[in-house]
């Protein structure tokens, strides 16, 4: 098992005793640039059947790691535990999944953190500009590694759903059936303008130093904000009207300390927002933010409609939330209705869920049935 | 006309022709706190007629000053230059029009930036914690300057929205009617989320300095940050795309420049925001969006029902817009519930405009005519 973190292997990296590494031979050239030997870390569950015909690969979105489930070699809790593992929904005892860090993130694959092996220092902002699709084709790269023609699915939600489209796309031979969950064909300017002011937030903070931090003493407080904004928008109004109402954090208001905490709502959010620095390096956040952004399905043939023709999967799965608002219903059933228009068999569900764009993360009891079905 | 700035002016105030103000004599009692003699500005159109029953008095949002439209004194554009005039919805040919500037603010009334009398210097973090209310009853104070016993009719949108209601509440024998546009009853967490997280921007810039910063060189890129998500959450996601769509602002990606301006949208937020920077006093800011949080109609009497109880006047106008996520149209339609309930006419708009919580300010088209109509 190659699980030894490469020389390149950004500072710090938690133990994760169940990742492995593969590094991509040579020069692998980008949609604006190109990196040398990029290594990428993925988990793996299950087993690859005899006729290589069971495999499904997980993009993440923006900030989780390849541990997307437990396993034995490494028990922890991934970021999708109850979707993935025997008798979940995507079921490792039938199939051989594979979760792939995002090239450009920090958690064992090449990003800005990571040791440029030609200068010998931390990239930073000499990374090249990533795409969404470069994120994409090192997933196939890594299909040629493990010596997999065909993937029964490419799936992923969020920025992970618009990585598995874009697999799809530029890798047309190489997935029988796509799952894309609240993301969408493309970014729209309310979301980019969110994404946008994240970024600027971490940027205005006087430690980010134009990406020359040291790794050791991060922007705490610009990626804090960023992530309290995301929080916000991630989840939906009403979710936060049902769980933390007026309540109010201290019983009284204290008139000396007039821009404290008085709301339960906001006491969640600080220790939330708290959790998440130090776990996430701020110049892969800026990173994988713009890719984001960029995105865009019509950049490859001139229309989204071209762009999803060229998806030749014999089905997809289509997962919207009604209270999404950073990627809204509306995108979901414009990519539902892209990818009919060729000829595929999707199923489009809009699911009822009041946690927004979260919610595949934590309505389990609405999502796992949908992905189960999928999977039958 | 009584338009010179008292002493305990904020610095650097503009030119305000039209500006009037009346200083309050004596303690002004606040709910949590009282100030000295404090100082209102407001602006007038129209005439008063014989049985002086024709008066309309206009609470603003949090950032307008009391130029709610032009007049001979002042020919600028005022802030709602549509609605009010002569033979426009606020027909100043038949009404008696009053703009206050809100308690707080820094348009010529006492707020965080003017100047304490007891120490003759800035109230800045001593002013007392504002509240909704102190400025509802700061309306009636001036209602008393200038002979008024009871008006027309109270109106406000968002911020103000709350306030009009806070007066009729507090002084129901003073308002026959009530205009609400794009307000509630009290603030949901999730806009509570996004005022702290609008604050916190503010506080984080190292020049605020805990509010003692050079009024001369004020914390303007917290500011900035603030108010472009400000405009993010006061629009919406349809307008967005409906004006932006995904317009690039250059043609070429810079890969050079990778956290540049990439978008439209993100042009038009940076060149809007720098706008606002400058024009409005931090610390005022600060108090003005936390008595947002801090309003809730069901602080008087244990209920909004309980609360909206006290409001006796005789017709209600309550206006809400389909797009509008920071006061959603659930809350409009709780509050014009909660006034029918106690045998108020309500007349209940919810308007389809695209442009969210800002559409009382820029969709005049649909807003025009429901005002019109009520003032018949």
């Amino acid at each position: 098992m190659d699980t030894t973190p490469p020389s390149n292997h950004p500072p710090a990296a938690p133990k994760a005793p169940a990742r492995r590494y593969h590094q991509i031979d040579g020069k692998f050239q980008m949609l604006r640039g190109q990196l040398d030997s990029p290594t990428l870390a993925y988990e793996q569950w299950g087993e690859l059947n005899a006729d290589r015909s069971n495999a499904v690969l997980i993009f993440t979105g923006l900030s989780p790691s390849a541990h997307a489930a437990s396993s034995p070699q490494d028990p922890t809790t991934g970021w999708w535990e109850d979707m993935l593992g025997p008798d979940k929904p995507i079921d490792t005892t039938r199939y051989f999944v594979v979760c792939v860090n995002s090239l450009g993130s920090c958690f064992g694959s090449t990003g800005p953190a990571s040791n440029n092996p030609t200068t010998d220092t931390a990239y930073r902002l000499t990374f090249p500009m990533l795409s969404v699709e470069d994120i994409a084709n090192t997933g196939a790269l890594l299909l040629d590694h493990l010596n997999i023609d065909r993937l029964h699915s490419v799936v992923g939600a969020s920025m992970g759903g618009m990585t598995a489209l874009a697999f799809a796309m530029l890798h047309p031979q190489r997935a029988d059936g796509l799952i894309s969950i609240s993301s969408a064909a493309r970014s729209m300017p309310f979301s980019i303008a969110l994404r946008s002011l994240q970024r600027e937030l971490v940027r205005s903070d006087d430690i980010w130093q134009k990406g020359e931090y040291d790794h050791s003493t991060p922007p705490d407080s610009g990626m804090r904000l960023a992530r309290k904004l995301g929080m916000i928008t991630y989840r939906s109004s009403a979710e936060w009207s049902e769980r933390f109402g007026r309540e109010r954090a201290t019983s009284e208001i204290d008139p000396g300390h007039p821009f404290g905490i008085d709301f339960e709502v906001e006491s969640y959010l600080d220790a939330q927002a708290m959790k998440f620095t130090g776990a996430f390096d701020a110049n892969c956040y800026l990173y994988l933010s713009r890719a984001m952004d960029l995105f865009d399905a019509a950049d490859h043939g001139g229309s989204v409609a071209k762009g999803l023709s060229m998806v030749k999967a014999k089905r997809a799965l289509v997962i919207g939330v009604v209270s999404d608002f950073l990627f809204p219903v509306c995108q979901q059933q414009e990519l539902a209705e892209g990818l009919e228009a060729h000829d595929i068999d999707v199923t489009y569900a809009e699911l009822g869920s009041i946690q927004g764009h979260d919610s595949f993360l934590v309505d389990m009891d609405r999502f796992r049935p949908v992905v189960a079905e999928y999977f039958l």
